[in-house]
């Protein structure tokens, strides 16, 4: 049997509900036969979120993941320390704390860059502890030749854009920047265990029926085929998210951010989550922010976390199997 | 208690499966509490829609809609004449058949006018026939000052601009047509018996955070909301149908064609259907095609038929219950 993939995720905001979903999420021994998880954080913000969660499993602070040990009834934390646990209010964004989600990313994306991990969980961050913190990195713009695919129920989507204004993103709709996510995207699936992706290409207008869609699109799709992909479009927009869900496809490449959110949202299956595509390992995003008006009460629900990381999980495994959480 | 409204179903092309689920829709019996039906093509070919579909109810050829009569265990014709149906094959577009569909429409279309009847559902179309026959009309393009506004459970969405590029849709939006369709939204659901309707603006960029959703959507919303509308926006497209799912708005304006459309398409309810809204009656399309490749064989569902003949009878009862069919 294949070892059990190192799963990390880094606890989000300590002045958030991140903490205490991860650790309800491991707590609920769902893991315990799929992935060998390690929270990235403060032993301290992790003690607390135990604590206010009536979370009884013992936490384990580990100095490396080298050696996780396969103990399953155990939270183990890598605290890269730093951070006083006793000056973080709940509920309240602070420099402290931005830096401190800074300082764990860092620590969890490097740990996923050299291999000695195989999936990342981003936990819950907050935009303003991270202005605090003088972070300039803008929410929803993924480094160049990396892309945000959703997975909601049997809905893979995954846009050339983000946090673009519409008229722009447009613009940038060409057949290379197509044809590049559309190699990411097969790299992906196969890499989880789908050999033969069947990827559709969404068109840009309505019914795919304008110029723009033929010259834009089928250039790309075209060239994917070449490449022994089997892509497909211009599909039609408002048909192409009810075919996926139909099991026709199984990922669609949108041509615009709220093309595909609106399909995804609207359908609001259940256990969706961000997986970041293009990175050399699994990093996979929770689909809530950090609450902070009901952060430190227990009453978090960790459903979306435990699925963010089983599906990290699943992906690692290369099984093929993803998205049934 | 009121007269039972007068709805008038154009059957559609002769050759493709509009006359058959007409009749099928009628006599499930089904409407006779809700409706008086009539339909409006060549009697011919309703009778053969009857025999192909096995369906018994006796046709009644009525000369005007001024006396239809109450009778329940009738499928009335409304025959303007001038077509043959020998000369017609099922599943083959033809001038003739496009000629027909002109003329009923016309006739359909002047009674709705008129006061004399108080919904129109369009039966199915074709295309080519509509081109052999010279229509030079371009699919997806209502006059101006309406609208078409798509229903779908509790899902009630309608764009600014139907079939145009999306670069062009854009810049259609503007503080102006966006008070336009809010307003003609605004009347028709007071007039289908929702006196104080909860109108949700989607914005145009993704998450809603751009200045042209600032710029030209919140004076719509300010100049509505001056007019005694109960209009909000913009709300962030991705989640907006969600809460118009929950019950939290009655209706969405959208700002282009698949950002309403690619809402309703997922979610796919059974019975949605299309509203033209801004006419001086109630007309509603039926959202299938001809079906050339099944027309004649007796085998179309006439759900979605069935579905625009309740709604179009449940609006012009005004009771404010609609959708539910």
């Amino acid at each position: 049997m294949a070892p059990l993939p190192l799963i990390a995720t880094m606890i989000g905001d300590p002045a958030g509900i991140g903490p205490e979903v991860a650790v309800k999420a491991i707590a609920s021994g769902e893991l315990d036969r799929l992935c060998i998880p390690v929270l990235i954080g403060d032993l301290g913000v992790v003690k607390r979120a135990a604590e206010v969660s009536g979370v009884t499993r013992a936490l384990q602070r580990i100095e490396s993941v080298g050696d996780p040990g396969t103990q399953t009834d155990v939270i183990r934390v890598l605290d890269p320390g730093g951070f006083d646990v006793s000056s973080c209010a709940f509920g309240e964004p602070s420099a402290a704390c931005g830096q401190a989600v800074l300082d764990w990313t860092r620590v969890a994306t490097a740990l996923g860059a050299s291999g000695r991990i195989q999936g990342v969980i981003m936990g819950p961050k907050n935009s303003t502890s991270l202005k605090l913190a003088g972070s300039k990195a803008v929410a929803g713009t993924p480094a160049p030749g990396t892309y945000m695919l959703r997975m909601s129920g049997a809905l893979r989507v995954v846009p050339l854009t983000e946090h673009v204004r519409l008229t722009q993103a447009l613009e940038m709709v060409t057949p290379e920047n197509v044809l590049k996510v559309i190699r990411v995207l097969s790299d992906s699936l196969v890499k989880w265990g789908l050999p033969h992706p069947r990827i559709a290409v969404a068109g840009m207008n309505p019914h795919a029926m304008f110029d723009e869609d033929r010259e834009r699109i089928v250039p790309a799709v075209d060239a994917a085929r070449k490449l022994g992909i089997d892509a497909s479009g211009p599909a039609v927009p408002d048909a192409v998210f009810r075919h996926a869900l139909e099991g026709k496809y199984d990922a669609v490449v949108t041509m615009y951010h709220d093309q595909g959110q609106i399909a995804v949202k609207t359908a609001a299956f259940e256990g969706a989550c961000t997986v970041h595509i293009g990175l050399p390992y699994i990093r996979v995003g929770v689909p809530h922010g950090t609450a902070f008006d009901i952060a430190g009460k227990g009453v978090a629900r960790h459903r979306s976390m435990l699925n963010s990381m089983k599906t990290a999980a699943q992906l690692a495994s290369g099984s093929g199997i993803f998205g049934q959480v």
